[in-house]
């Protein structure tokens, strides 16, 4: 399985919807820097609404997948976290200073619009 | 695996990036009924834009998704159809008179917000 990776004008679009194994997580982590490179997009909107519980596993490479984006140029946005995602999060040292965060898809893409045109 | 259904004001984005098999397919339509039912979502975008190929099944869940769609009133798109893609759907009659179609996703949601506004 492979997560889809859309594109919106310069903004990649992925919304993650069910648990992720660790090897889809992976995976997901190399198709999203190729995409970026491949796209040039200038950010990066991950949706975490649906999901309910993350393990460190699957924290931990979110927390590199952002800052490798980063390091490659993307902005990213993370939305919809939900509290039990937000406690492991926090609780396992996952940096997430430099990530702006929003309640929805829809808020956090005008959100991540007006941050690339700064 | 089940495809992630994007929801961005009133509108739902699926992009389908891998070939699916027969139950994907057919746990996508039904996800996809509940979730217009559930959201109430008038527009859809399909992109197809990485599928260079699909088999006669996929395209007739395909037809009927589209069909099932539009009886529940919202208004489908399909964007990034490939000339295999094309010659198949045609070929076995799927009928795709009353879709909207266009080049890419970005295309795609402009058209569908202008069809919606009238």
């Amino acid at each position: 399985m492979r997560i889809p990776i859309l594109k919106l004008h310069d903004t990649l679009l992925i919304s993650i919807q069910w648990e992720l194994d660790d090897q889809t997580a992976l995976q997901f982590q190399e198709d999203l820097l190729h995409k970026i490179h491949e796209t040039s997009a200038r950010g990066v909107v991950i949706d975490l609404t649906s999901i309910d519980f993350i393990d460190s596993f699957i924290a931990k490479v979110l927390g590199d997948v952002i800052s490798m984006s980063e390091l490659m140029g993307a902005k990213v946005m993370i939305t919809g976290i939900q509290p039990a995602v937000a406690i492991t999060l926090i609780e396992l040292g996952i940096r997430l200073e430099d990530v702006l965060t929003a309640l929805d898809l829809e808020k956090g893409l005008e959100k991540l619009q007006r941050e690339l045109e700064d």
